[in-house]
């Protein structure tokens, strides 16, 4: 078997180096991708940087891949070679346990996440369970489906678990990698959408994506103005935020979500969940099959991510922009192994 | 008008007093009830203490009242003179905004708490808006209905509105005057029921009252043993607690639902919510009609409180033993007045 060749961080926080490594046999149930594209995702930093929990070196990251099936295990189910599929945050689930029967895998205690304990994308070839791997939809541009698998998947969840209704009144608060598709989401769904962002230059492109309106997430004012007027409110940023004035613009009944991983506690008054039967929620990034009704609907809507695009070989290069902020709003790898 | 005989307090914490006001012409859509027994709930205790917010004084505490109709405005509808029926913590709302007349009247911004900014039912008449006033059905126990009005609504809410199922394992935590409701509920909606205590001598009386399994509130070792293995968690207690350690016992998609009113910020991990899709919420007593519904369902199970009883005129002790924690489960006036 040829060698997987990639890119990988030998110590936390390292810039990225060639790396080689052999994926041993093909599982039963495992097919191989030829890796066309592959996103970069903040996750794929936190792992780099160990920020999570101590992670284990080398870390290949890349989680949010676009490839063709190049192999398949003898038990693998319902994909073809020559496929399109995209991976995300996930290659495999025990798929025997509850919640892999009932269609939450991504719930699942075994659930394999693509870049904790086994290398990810950031490669020339990838391996997943069959069932991880999605196709790709043809009406769907391949080269920006990669953001999707993740970052769209996981602002798509709550919209189906969460019974996010054409009539909701939704706001998003962060408009970065996940935000920006999740504009789109909203608008698509037919929600009334709300974008909350704390920095003036994204106001106009907030409207342009989607958004109705545009809210400052920092000004203090302006969120007392918004009281009461939201029905769910989709927190895509990290950072710790005014959590109870975010409670605040929610009506009677509504929900705050969270997608976007808060390391620090949060802090929040009970009262104003109480009072008027407010829910607080969060979600990570969805089942196989949540994933392919998400591809299906951006097919139908054309809703896809804004990317730049690097060749992988300049993977620093485009690792760097991320963490400088500047992105807008997804990093896009193209696969350029010789 | 002959004045409404009642007990007040005077200033923040004082001891009640006898108190008589003129309740002035009866509202056109309102009614007038004999008040025959009053429970006591913490929210009176709030109030006489100024806990929440500053209180108005006189403040005259009681809402779980049980009466019969003795006087109705022109335009008051659905009741009948004689006619038994119970208060609870609200006494009107506007009746005409989309809360309302979608029937979540106890959203309404306008809902008018009974005793707040007006006279509640330690008192021998009590005035309500006619659809607030809820009739007592005929197989309940009229004396002890009055704490079904308030604990035993706030408890019975989230089973409707929070969808729990008879398949779910649902957790209760505080054994006390709402917790010892709450596993008579939840065991008759058919539920896997364990009571959360940190009272031994509460454990073999929460098995009584329905509960299948008890586990210690505050022993680490027994909250990690029981990490999993709930659908559905409801606090009712008020304390500051540990919440990441309760939230960890709740399984993938579980809910903690707080109906206690929790005055301190709450401190949890969002991670634990995001990586399980966990779900935290809260809610206030329900609407006139969801008040039908539970008490149609606890005349049918025969759940009703277990009270200890006082005449009106003995308040003060029975607020001193409210207030002392001994009191198993809920303590009940029968109104006195000569």
């Amino acid at each position: 078997m040829r060698p997987i060749q990639a890119y990988a961080a030998l110590s936390a926080g390292a810039p990225l180096q060639a790396f080689e490594f052999d994926p041993g046999p093909l599982g039963d149930e495992d097919i191989e991708i030829k890796v066309e594209h592959c996103g970069i995702c903040h996750s794929d930093l936190a792992m780099i940087d160990s920020e999570w929990f101590p992670a284990t070196y080398p870390v290949v990251p890349g989680h949010e891949v676009v490839g063709v099936v190049t192999a398949m295990g003898p038990r693998a189910k319902g994909r073809q070679l020559g496929q399109r599929v995209g991976v995300g945050w996930h290659t495999g689930s025990c798929m025997h346990c509850r919640l892999c029967l009932g269609g939450d895998q991504n719930l699942c205690g075994q659930r394999q996440p693509t870049i904790v304990g086994r290398h990810g994308g950031f490669a020339d070839r990838l391996r997943a369970h069959w069932s991880w791997a999605v196709p790709i939809p043809d009406m769907l541009d391949a080269a920006s489906a990669g953001p999707l698998m993740c970052g769209g998947g996981t602002v798509f969840l709550p919209f189906v678990k969460k019974e996010i209704s054409p009539t909701s009144r939704v706001g998003v608060v962060g408009i970065g990698g996940l935000g920006h598709m999740a504009l789109q989401f909203a608008r698509a769904w037919g929600c009334e959408v709300t974008a909350f962002t704390s920095s003036a230059s994204k106001r106009e492109e907030a409207l342009r994506l989607g958004a109705h309106r545009t809210v400052s997430s920092v000004d203090k004012a302006e969120l007392k103005a918004a009281a009461g007027s939201l029905d769910f409110l989709l927190v895509t940023a990290g950072a710790k935020l005014d959590w109870d004035a975010l409670i605040n613009t929610l009506a009677p009944q509504g929900r705050l979500h969270l997608v976007g991983v808060v390391t620090e506690s949060l802090q929040l008054r009970a009262g104003a969940l109480l009072s008027w039967q407010r829910d607080l929620s969060a979600s990570p990034t969805p089942s196989p099959a949540l994933l392919g009704r998400m591809l299906d609907f951006a097919a139908r809507h054309q809703i896809k991510p804004q990317v730049e695009r690097f060749p992988m070989s300049r993977v620093n290069d485009a690792l760097d922009h991320l963490r400088s902020g500047a992105a807008r709003y997804r990093v896009l790898l193209d696969a350029d192994f010789s």
